[in-house]
């Protein structure tokens, strides 16, 4: 949901303010549309979270896509939000335009990928929507349960909190950048990971897990740096080990073997990784990596939350061309 | 939902059984996805009912179609479910998808109207999703709130139960065929009077206000016939008496005064008249009459639930050419 109803910096988030926010009717579940998610006070102690994300052919996937990847990115997005809010998912509804190329071997495709991953997160869809027209497009709504207690929010952090980073980031974006025509010196199966990466994200889901012991936390959408930024909303700053920011081998490996003209920085500007970032208190750090361990989840300290806004590098230099991506511009 | 979840005798529903209804997990509350909408059990004696609909540029709406009416539709046909359901409604999440088109002032009016509409049957906007695309198009997903005794669906008819409708039927299919050229003697006056049933569909909540007498319910999305079969779900039949159901005065005198090549049955397939078809056991007659009255909602009675499946008029012959209004194919 955040990653379009809410980039705090881009002309979406202009027109969300002035002419959509007056609709919430400052109802405390809708975090006044700056979180990933929305709740319903339905259960009697827990609540029911709600998240729904739109993808669009030519924009978030293209049209030889193989429907799997489609598939795959439809419920990623949305479990993604539901981790990050500390829920773990119910259902969902799925509104599914279609246009004249899409065949009977496409819908196979792509409904035994939702089946699978159904299985694999334990949700179920509810119902929903067929339609046709031009581009093929698919907006789903999530529904996602969580304890009242630990639901998460993205505002929640406190000075000195540590700043976790789930898995690893950047690889999506080589991939997206391969499928593109970037032309990089990689063997087939390197190429392979990378492209994988991109169609077939994941969503880390440590959020439910580890609730009890977050303060806050965001899923990455719109890149590390951008999404950091929403989870301090100018509230607090964040120090950044910079070196730190996992990324996988085979990233490290490309960015040394290639006369590769992005920063990391740039790389992380991408978004579509679909980890997590999240802050806690450094007393649960090790219960914290015990819950990762155990769910056998990669679990980094990349940094502290400070007191001084902005984000600086722990030289204490502020960290310059931070940019965040823009689904919608 | 319903409208393209679920229109058992085009393609669309083919669709649906032959992909998606393994996705239900057979939980109850989807209603094997032949419903107006699903429900999540979770409030203690409460159900929340969820409904989703796209409405599509160039299918549901036209490029010139006043931003109000576009508002007013994605709201109309999801509360028609809800009410359909027995349900009053919450709030709603929307993914808008917009194309270059669209400016400030389209933007403005569409709120306008969402506003005026979310205060007038007290919803909020949950959250949702804003991205830009060729066509504009809509998805909304609405949660509204039943007691869980007095949930309806569409099959828990009796034989001997009075069928009802609310409301007049018709209006709409006019005033599509007016803005599409079609030529009929009609003043200004009379025109804007269908145009308007076209543009601004308003939906019946009759069905939350009754639902502790109705025993079955469906809104009218494809037309009287094609929802009333779907209602009978081949376990029953319907004796109707023709001449009752009703039509404005201003549809009856358009039908008498052009030489219009439809007969009423035709009009009657279209669809888009969000009124409801209920069924009730005759003894509740009395109660029901009271509560329409009571809030100023027309009620017709036309006819009652037989053993004999089909559709027949009050000499027991069979009404033929019946058709149901298919969004999809």
């Amino acid at each position: 949901m955040k990653k379009k109803f809410l980039n705090k910096y881009n002309s979406e988030k202009k027109i969300i303010d002035k002419f959509f926010k007056i609709l919430n009717f400052k109802k405390q579940g809708t975090f006044n549309f700056e979180n990933d998610a929305a709740y319903l006070n339905t259960y009697k102690k827990n609540k029911l979270v709600i998240t729904t994300d739109t993808i669009i052919e030519n924009l978030d996937f293209f049209e030889n896509d193989p429907p799997d990847s489609i598939a795959q990115k439809i419920i990623c997005v949305n479990l993604s939000d539901l981790s990050s809010m500390g829920s773990i998912p119910i259902g969902y509804t799925l509104n599914l335009t279609i246009n004249s190329k899409i065949d009977y071997i496409w819908l196979k495709k792509f409904t035994n990928k939702l089946y699978h991953l159904q299985k694999k997160y334990n949700f179920y869809l509810l119902g929903g929507d067929l339609s046709k027209s031009t581009d093929v497009s698919l907006s789903a709504t999530f529904f996602g349960k969580v304890k009242s207690n630990y639901i998460l929010s993205q505002d929640k952090s406190s000075i000195g909190d540590e700043i976790w980073v789930t898995g690893n980031l950047g690889d999506s974006y080589i991939g997206y950048k391969i499928l593109n025509n970037l032309n990089l010196k990689l063997d087939s199966k390197n190429k392979k990971y990378f492209i994988n990466s991109y169609l077939y994200p994941k969503p880390c889901m440590f959020g439910y897990i580890a609730s009890k012991y977050i303060s806050s936390s965001i899923d990455i959408s719109d890149g590390f740096y951008g999404d950091l930024k929403k989870l301090l909303k100018d509230n607090y700053g964040a120090m950044i080990h910079q070196k730190k920011i996992p990324i996988s081998k085979k990233l490290l490996n490309l960015i040394q073997n290639n006369n590769f003209n992005k920063t990391i920085i740039d790389i992380l500007s991408w978004g579509d990784d679909y980890e997590l970032i999240f802050t806690a208190n450094v007393k649960y750090r090790h219960k914290i990596i015990k819950l990762a361990n155990l769910n056998k989840i990669k679990l980094t300290s990349v940094g502290s939350i400070i007191k001084k806004t902005g984000i600086y590098d722990d030289s204490l230099k502020t960290i310059k061309n931070i940019r965040s991506f823009d689904h919608f511009s």
